[in-house]
C-alpha cells in the first residue's frame, strides 16, 4: 500500500454493522426491515446520529431520502455515496446496508484525520430502495434523479393500503428537502455483490463495468368463478391456472436462456382463492434479465407468446398491465479509471463484473458521473436470511471507496 | 296434481329469496355473506323471526346451528330439513338459501292450513358450509353427525386468525344446545344442482342417487429465497415455481378425466411473495372428483407423481400436509323411493342424479337416512353472482319437499 493512502477503522465499521443487525430482526439471524416500518425509523434515526457525531449536517428530503453532508473547501456540487438501510422481508444484514455503512465510517475516517477536502462529501440512505414495501423498488432515488414524479412516488401504496406520504408522516421522515434539483458531482455505491463471481475466483472488489437488461411485468389475468367440483373442465375460466401456466413457461425459459439469462414468477395472488371455488382473478409479477438486450428482448417476446398460450388454455383474459426495465447503465468510465488507479494503488485485486440486480446507481447514473463497486458475500446468496460476509472480505472494498472519493473530491 | 297434495306459496317463498338477497350483497348482483359475519348475523336474526311468526320454536346450539321445530302428535324424532344460509366470497342467491328457506316454506305451509303431522318437523341452517371462511366446509353438520368433534372446530381459524369460537361469540350465535347426539328421523336436503344436467333435460328436479367420490390436499412447497436477479436458475429453489408445476398438472389432469372427472387448484399462497425475491414457501389447494371411487384414487396417485416431480424440477420439498375427502355417499333407497312416489302424484318429472359438489347431507347420511334433492339453475353456474334461477323453476322441487316430508312425518 503507498504511503498516501488512507485506511478506514475497520471494527468501527463492523461495530456498525452489528448495530444495525438488531434493528428489525428476522427470524433466522438476518432482517425484516421494510421501508418506513418501525425498524426502519429506529435504523434511520441511528445513522442520523452517528452522522452528526463525525460531524456532517444531515437532512431529509421530502421522500425521506438522508443526506449526511461533510462541507469541502469550496461550494462545489459533492461527491454523493449511498445505498440503502431497508432490507427485503425475509432479507440480509449486507445488502445496502454495507454502502450506507461505508459511506458513513468515509466521513469518520476524514473527521479522525482533519481531512478536507475540495468538494464536500454526502453519504445518502434512499428510502424504499428493495421495493419490498412500495412498488416498484428504487423509488426515492428514481425520483431524485428525475425518471419518474415525486406526487407518483408519494401515491404508491404497500400491501395495507397505506401510501407511501403516509407512511413517511407516520415514521416521521417526511422531510423538508426538496428531492433532487441540484448538481451532484459524481456518485459511488458499495454493495456486495449478490452473487458468486467474486467469492468464487478470491477477489475482494468487483468494477461493475455494465449491467444486465432486466425488465418486469404485472401481469392481470380475468376468468370467472364457479363451483370447483361441478363446473364441467371444458367451461373454465381459471384465473390460478391461467397465472400458474405463465409462471411455469417463465421459470422454464430462464432456464433455456441459462447460465446468463435469469427469469423469476415472485409473486402471484389470486381472488377469492378459496378452497372450493374457482378463482376469477390472479395477478402474476414476473421479471427476466440477461447480459444482452437482445436476448432480455428475446425474452419479452416469449412471455408474449406464454402469455397468449395461457388465456387459451385457461379460457382467460391476459394483460400485460405493466411493465418496467431497467439496466443498460453507462457507468462512468472516468470513475472506473480513478477506481482501478486506486485499487493498484492499494493493492487490491479487483474483477470487472456486470451488475444483475437494480441498485440505485442505475438511476444516479442518469444524472452524474456514477460508480459501482461490489464486495464479496457467501455463496453469492442475498434476498435470504443466511446471506453472510466478514469484514476482512469487506475492508478492501471499503478503503477502495474511501480513497477514490477522495480522490475523486479533491480534483 | 292428486286432490290431497299439498302445495306452497310460492309467491311468499320467493319474497324470502328476495329479503335474503339484500343481506350481504356483492358487487355485482350476488352475495358475500360469510359464514358469522354481520350480514350472515341479520339473515339468521331475520330467518328465527320468520320461524317464530311460523309457530315454530327455534334453538341454537353450541355451533350456532339455528333449529326450528314444529311439533308433531307424537314425541318421536323429528324429520329434519336444512341446507345453510351462509355464501361464498362471490356466491349467489340460491346456493343453500333455497334450501333452508324451502323449509321455512314447509312449515308456514303446515301452519296455513293447521296441519298437525305425527312426527316434528324441524328446518336447520347450518353454520359454515361453504367453508370460505373457516376450513373444512361444512363443519357443523360434521360435528352435529359425530365426524369430528365440537372442541376441534371451534378452533378453526378464518383468515385472519379469528377462530369459530370467537366468531360465534361475536355475533352472537353461540348457543347453548348440544350439538348433535339426538336420534333424527330422517334428513332432507334441497339445493340448485349446481351443474347444468336439469336445465339442459329441462327437468325441474334431479333425484340425487349417489355422490362423486371426492378428495382434497393442503400442499406445502418450501423453497429457499434468494434474489430474483443474479441467483443462478440451476441453483433456484423457488416454491412460486413447484405451486405452479402442480397447479398446471392437476388442471391438465382434469382435462385429461374430463368430462366424468373435475380437478382443480383453488388456492395458492406464497412467502415472501414479492417482486425481487425468490419465495420460499407456498402453500396450494387442490381438489378432484369423479363418479367412479377408484378414477378419484387413480387421480390422487397421479397427484402424488406431480408433487414428486415438482419437487425435484422446482428443488424444493413438497408435503401433502392434509387430504381430505368426501363423497361415497349412501342415500336413503326408502327416502328415495317416497320422493318417486310423491313426484310421480305431483306429476312432476325427475332426473337420477349424482352429487359432484360436498353438501351436509353428506354428513347426515352418516346418521340418518337422508335425501339430496336437486334445483335446476341456469347453465348449472355455481360460487358465482351470476348464479340464477326463477320461482318456477324451484316451485315443483319445494312442493315435492312439502309432500315428501309430511308423507315421511305421519309414517
Amino acid at each position: 500500500m503507498q504511503q498516501n493512502s488512507l485506511t478506514v477503522d475497520g471494527a468501527r465499521f463492523w461495530s456498525t454493522i452489528d448495530a444495525s443487525a438488531e434493528l428489525g430482526k428476522g427470524p433466522r439471524g438476518g432482517l425484516r426491515r421494510l421501508a418506513l416500518d418501525e425498524s426502519d425509523g429506529e435504523m434511520r434515526r441511528l445513522f442520523i446520529r452517528w452522522c452528526e457525531e463525525a460531524g456532517a449536517k444531515v437532512s431529509v428530503d421530502r421522500l425521506g431520502n438522508i443526506f449526511a453532508r461533510r462541507e469541502g473547501a469550496e461550494d462545489l456540487p459533492p461527491v454523493l455515496i449511498g445505498s440503502h438501510l431497508d432490507t427485503q422481508a425475509s432479507g440480509g444484514r449486507f445488502d445496502g446496508i454495507v454502502g450506507v455503512l461505508a459511506g458513513l465510517e468515509v466521513l469518520r475516517s476524514l473527521e479522525d484525520r482533519g481531512i478536507e477536502t475540495r468538494r464536500p462529501i454526502e453519504v445518502v440512505d434512499w428510502t424504499n430502495e428493495e421495493g419490498a414495501r412500495f412498488q416498484p423498488p428504487m423509488l426515492c432515488s428514481a425520483v431524485f434523479a428525475g425518471k419518474v414524479s415525486e406526487d407518483w412516488a408519494l401515491a404508491r401504496t404497500d400491501d395495507a393500503g397505506i401510501t407511501l406520504a403516509d407512511a413517511l408522516a407516520e415514521v416521521g421522515f417526511a422531510g423538508s428537502a426538496p428531492v433532487g434539483g441540484r448538481e451532484i458531482d459524481s456518485y459511488f455505491e458499495l454493495h456486495i455483490e449478490q452473487g458468486p463471481a467474486l467469492a468464487a475466483k478470491g477477489l475482494p472488489v468487483g468494477l461493475v463495468v455494465g449491467s444486465y437488461a432486466s425488465m418486469g411485468m404485472r401481469i392481470e389475468i380475468t376468468g370467472d368463478t364457479g363451483h370447483a367440483g361441478p363446473t364441467p373442465m371444458a367451461e373454465r375460466k381459471d384465473a390460478i391456472f391461467g397465472a400458474s401456466l405463465i409462471a411455469v413457461g417463465v421459470n422454464e425459459m430462464g432456464r433455456r436462456f441459462a447460465p446468463e439469462g435469469k427469469a423469476t414468477a415472485p409473486r402471484i395472488e389470486a381472488w377469492p382463492n378459496k378452497p372450493g371455488i374457482i378463482s376469477e382473478r390472479a395477478t402474476l409479477y414476473v421479471d427476466f434479465r440477461h447480459p444482452e438486450p437482445e436476448a432480455t428482448q428475446a425474452m419479452a417476446r416469449e412471455v408474449e407468446v406464454l402469455v397468449a398460450e395461457a388465456a387459451s388454455k385457461a379460457q382467460v383474459e391476459v394483460e400485460i398491465a405493466e411493465r418496467w426495465e431497467f439496466g443498460g447503465v453507462d457507468f462512468s468510465a472516468e470513475l472506473l479509471t480513478l477506481l482501478r488507479e486506486q485499487a493498484g494503488e492499494l493493492g487490491i485485486g479487483t474483477l470487472d463484473l456486470l451488475s444483475q440486480a437494480g441498485h440505485d446507481a442505475y438511476n444516479m447514473a442518469l444524472i452524474a458521473p456514477t460508480a459501482l463497486v461490489f464486495t464479496p458475500c457467501d455463496g453469492g446468496l442475498s434476498h435470504n436470511e443466511r446471506e453472510n460476509t466478514r469484514l476482512e472480505d469487506q475492508l478492501p472494498g471499503i478503503n477502495l471507496l474511501l480513497n477514490a472519493v477522495v480522490g475523486r473530491a479533491n480534483r
